[in-house]
């Protein structure tokens, strides 16, 4: 085992594993190389690019686990949909009718999307750590497929679940098949464990999320129980949902910056904290990022903890500064310091 | 007395007073017909104009208050700050350092924008319901003058807060003075309550918002008393705050569509509860719009209640629509609600 997949299963452990969200991204200058010369869909669908980019900060920084280079998008051209990147995912049809949900294409798991097994692979032959597969959460998959890309207040896509319930709960469901499928694929390829990316769930009041959000992540992390690996759930400005979230059936939630661990973790009892630093704090001065750091780790005392940003890394992040908070949390060291505050 | 003043001070009313956040605004044919012709800034500095477009609402839809139509950037050029409108808020010279702080002016009540005066004294002229003036709170100001515009994450103001906290230290206290004195000018002139409106608080930590917000806000609040007109306070996105909140020395506490009132009004002890349908309800069919504002005006007979949006209304909405969302407010009897609720 290792001090993550510990951490994920619920043990307290003598330091906390720490890696962080996008940790695979531009704010490292030799993504921004490869991204020269590649699309981003080209890095997605190149496994051994894919592979590369995803090693890029265990190599650089030591975090203690890797996240799989792709985008919550990966799957859904399987469906017939056509997806570009600008930089955000630009959706060519926005769903908008019944016929156009009834048309979309569910593929076996082995054809959704065969790069990423391969990539899969790869990674689990050369990292020294465990391997964190992910997926966007049906809500907010449906999010952009209905809205037709990014938006400040997605006002047709909450439009469309008010005027259509019926479509959108069609189109959810067929993206909880297509999500079993894929992640389960990702599972079978090597992935140790898997995040559920629900990045536009907090949007949403937490009776809409009772109804068009939980049922369908349950469904998810119930078919992933048979493979025994960790399942990890993140919701951002989703302070309002945690009576919701901790019913679903994961080991781990991952929570943005907005409330300490403390204050957070007797509402999502038995789960095992991700977090929860706000990655604004990287690009503030090495002091500063020792002094927060330090505080999120001592309020992440009173159980398992996985150290990570609250929200991806900022790509004008200076990679020091992220190495300087890994190497703080790193030589923190938790079975110490809860003595102190128990004594 | 005024169905809007009584539940503003606390009074169960046997209707609930309803105004919608945005109701002067571009879903309204003839506001677009006067924006066709003039800019955003002329529109606001010309005192018949801002005065007509604020009766708009009042005279289409037949809300119980009406809301100064300006912009929460409205003072900021007094200091000498020049903003465009594109169509969000554009600073020229986004605030970085102290120097440029320092040099801010601060000018006497009367000359930070006599325009708005005038246009309150035009209003009170004509208008049957109350006048609600409006400002934005400190760190919501600060938030554009430092990052420059909007943005998706204020990665730059977040970076800010940290890397120079003295700096924007002195940036709040200026614009808490700023404020002080533009909204004392709005009373004076007439406007019959106030609106501190804190859009991006909730991007923030608890903490954060205890050391950056709730002190400047509270010195507002304070400076406001002597008039005796009720206080407003809005923030969005804000679940994790309202600990912080329910300590604000207002009399209303407007809230989004995230939480129902029922769950809210106990953190919110003794305040005016304002709000919270989710403004892309009334993008909806008419039959969900009643049955949800019904279910707001049920969530809402635990104490005093005024009806609203949980935000902005949609430019896309329907003027009918609203219409009919207010007339479902104006028949419903909250007296004979709660006697059927507690029987």
């Amino acid at each position: 085992m290792s001090l993550f997949l510990d951490a994920a299963w619920g043990k307290f452990t003598e330091r906390a594993p720490v890696w962080m969200m996008r940790q695979a991204g531009r704010y490292l200058p030799e993504y921004r190389a490869i991204k020269e010369h590649l699309s981003f869909w080209e890095m997605c669908r190149t496994p051994e690019v894919a592979c590369a980019i995803t090693l890029q900060p265990v190599k650089r920084l030591g975090v203690d686990a890797a996240i799989l280079f792709q985008d919550i998008m990966t799957p859904l051209p399987s469906m017939g949909i056509d997806i570009q990147f600008n930089p955000g995912p630009v959706i060519e049809s926005p769903l908008r009718s019944s016929a156009q949900i009834e048309a979309l294409r569910l593929s076996e798991k082995t054809e959704i999307a065969p790069f990423v097994a391969e990539a899969i692979k790869l990674i689990r032959q050369e990292s020294p750590v465990p391997l964190i597969g992910f997926g966007g959460a049906p809500l907010t998959l449906a999010t952009y497929l209905i809205q037709g890309g990014g938006s400040k207040d997605y006002a047709e896509f909450r439009q469309f679940l008010r005027y259509a319930p019926e479509a959108a709960h069609a189109l959810l469901d067929k993206l909880t098949v297509l999500s079993i499928r894929y992640l389960s694929m990702q599972v079978e390829a090597g992935a140790q464990a898997i995040q559920l990316f629900d990045s536009w769930a907090g949007l949403h009041s937490a009776g809409m999320y009772a109804q068009f959000a939980r049922p369908y992540n349950q469904r998810i992390f119930e078919a992933l129980a048979v493979y025994k690996i960790p399942r990890i759930y993140i919701a951002v400005e989703a302070a309002h949902l945690y009576p919701e979230i901790n019913q679903l059936n994961c080991e781990v939630v991952s929570i943005d910056w907005r409330l300490p661990i403390d204050q957070v973790r007797p509402q999502l009892a038995g789960k095992t904290i991700q977090g929860n630093l706000d990655p604004a704090i990287l690009l503030a001065p090495k002091e500063v990022i020792s002094t927060e750091t330090k505080r999120v780790l001592r309020e992440g005392l009173g159980g398992a903890h996985i150290f990570n940003l609250g929200h991806g890394i900022f790509r004008q992040t200076d990679p020091n500064h992220a190495k300087h908070m890994i190497e703080t949390v790193k030589s923190f060291d938790r079975t110490k310091a809860r003595e102190l505050v128990l004594r």
